[in-house]
């Protein structure tokens, strides 16, 4: 059995983990699939599709959950969200189980044979990648809601200054 | 003599019927061309681009208007807005007049030889898509809005859960 | 109930009218879906999506079957050919029954639960659009293959000079 | 050696034939790139892509600088912007410098090997388009913050109908 | 250190898997992309995304190999060829050499500081992806070939059905 | 008044730049449209946007001509091309005068108002950029049918080698 998780992961932190470790007890494998994966350099998704792959790759490796089970895998967003459940389909391995609480989600997939499980989650008041990127720049101590995977490699890319200058540039030639 | 009349149709209600039966009294046929058409499942386009064809098409039927009469088309939005009217005229069946009365239409075909005709609305106070939306989740009297076709339709295909979900649900996978 | 036919009508002839008539004995309403139809002024695809609707309409019109059973509707090709029998339910009025000889449409079909019925198709030798826009650059008898209202579309917008400058220009700015 | 400069240029202004100006002392040849260049008839983005080249190349030839050395190109937005310097690179010509006082710019060329200069801007308070745009619908003294060259162009198209059609009106059939 | 390898993988043969055998002794870890991964039901790509994901993971398990040192991602064809060393970079994890025996490859990487290996590969003439969907739909004895992970897939799926179908159907509503 | 001249220009020859000549006589000044400019590293594309654009300003600034009356620009392909001169006319600067010997651009053209004029052609059996592409791999005579500027681009880049590796690689990743 297979389930599925869903988020940007901007960046992963440890109530995603959290959420890997608990489909991992309840289904053979599981399947990460980063949403939006198509944007980076943006305020709401500063990092890049491999970044994000590599940060959770390295964070599940590190608390020493099985990789051999997990699919670790970008997709992104469709103009016609109501075939959204069959682009799932045809871009990651089959699954039975989707783990979220997004009353959106269940809807979208109501009509497909997937169950929905509404996960317990860490609690979400601070494990939240809005307030972590917040943290960062503001040099909080973010560092204890991410795994150290996680905040090494933002160290070693230097993510706070990313997140910075992307938040102070009122003007982006990239931007419309 | 062929009129066309644009419009997201979110939903189609009885000033849009309206339109309808004005431009079939001044015209031989009516293009009604469903605009925004590759959206749906978002707050402000709930229904698919089937949907709306479908209460379009009842409601027409419904109403004893010659369906024979009318051209119920999707189209989608361009990014080069400068090509617009050319893009109208590559997608619909050649059309004479358009009745809008948004003056940005009239401005984009302004150089092509089609005729802008402001019609008369129906009390646009209260046929409006967005307040009928708003009172389908707040379970107002939204039906004397809309052909019953149309309220018929909603019902069946559980509407009001669908904007009420759309609405609710703060973080959607699909949405960047 | 609803059948479908789908089709790329370069142009729309007699074999396709004929399946028409078919489908609206045995449904009460039918769905005739434009394909690819985003390419025109090409070699495989002469016309506009806005012609082909245009001469459809005036080929059911002519034969005295009741346009207001009939949905012409254009739908687009998709890149990731996995979702689209998603793509038609978002895009085209709820159908039952799809009208096809083709295999490849049953497969593409075969996990939703719409069913895939063969026609009987008119002698597809003669009655077949490659070569109709042959014959009618040849000046061979053409019209005898299609219901006179496309006959005399074709010849009010001058189909034949553009299908002919369309096979001999050898290379066109358009064109990667 | 080679100067590159970006904006939207809605419209070309005279800090931005200033930046020209002094790209033209320190380098050989001047790329000026129009950024968003897809977009047109939107409030923040009015004029088209070729209307935007018009207007630069006629101020240039108006302010007597050497045309011969300007690049004038149209580019477009990404979605992928950590792909943007190598889409930068396919589609100027060579550059060696980027004028351009945007640390964000700066940091998406930093792993290219060109150059970011900080420019010295004209008064960046009143050389504004955003404002320019305001002060043409208020009919206010907006011709000498430009070249005449654009303050001519922009009569000829009627710029200031344009404008004003485009904020007064609040729902679009072509927006989303 | 990171090798990456690139394919189709239409299917997943012995000559991929014996790739992948020799990367992760040279390398720490393995990037596998599917290139082409948005086309399926098509004659040289039958497989979706997922499928192919499921069986290069399969495979992997299979062969004992570790399945924790391999990232199995998916990429997407560019328009725009010369931004692709850049695209790779910002969709997969970091890498430090591609294996690859192809000039072309090592052309487009060229100004990347990226490395580009020549691995020795099982004999080409048989390990061939093309020649194992022929001989798939011929029922030779093709599963030597692929690892018994794909074979057992691909006879899951019944993957012969849609290859040959996809072969024999002469038009397709999906092509243009 | 303005000529608009249009090419794949892989390369720009002494024919083409002989009609820049002669446009610039008849026109004020002319604009240099270069289509299909989003492909490059292809078999019939080369070279990118960007080298065209510098090649073609090297070409006329070496013949003398005067570069301030030329506009060098790129324009991409359209799908929807009965959309395709209005696309030409938002992205261009205006122009009053096609030079070009293709009936097919001239029926594209036909319901605009923009007059469609006949070159005379230097000997297109040798200006030829098909032929030239081919003569550079083959090592012939090939620098006599282009201006010395264009020349020295190809030898200055290695186009010899880019274009000789794109022809024998029989597999692209980054193709279809």
């Amino acid at each position: 059995m297979r389930g599925l998780m869903m988020g940007r992961f901007q960046p992963f932190h440890l109530g995603h983990l959290d959420l890997v470790r608990q489909i991992l007890k309840e289904c053979d494998e599981v399947v990460i699939a980063i949403t939006s994966s198509q944007f980076n350099y943006l305020e709401k998704d500063p990092f890049t599709a491999g970044e994000r792959i590599e940060m959770i790759h390295s964070s599940i490796k590190e608390a020493d959950l099985d990789l051999g089970k997990c699919f670790i895998l970008a997709i992104e967003n469709q103009f016609n969200i109501a075939t959204w459940s069959s682009y799932l389909k045809s871009t990651l391995p089959q699954f039975d189980t989707v783990y979220s609480g997004n009353d959106y989600v269940k809807m979208l997939l109501a009509d497909s044979n997937i169950k929905v499980v509404k996960p317990v989650f860490l609690d979400r008041e601070h494990y939240n990648a809005t307030k972590i990127r917040a943290m960062i720049v503001s040099d909080e101590d973010w560092e204890k809601f991410v795994p150290s995977a996680v905040s090494e490699f933002i160290k070693k890319i230097n993510g706070k200054h990313r997140i910075e200058i992307i938040s102070k540039s009122d003007t982006k030639p990239t931007e419309h």
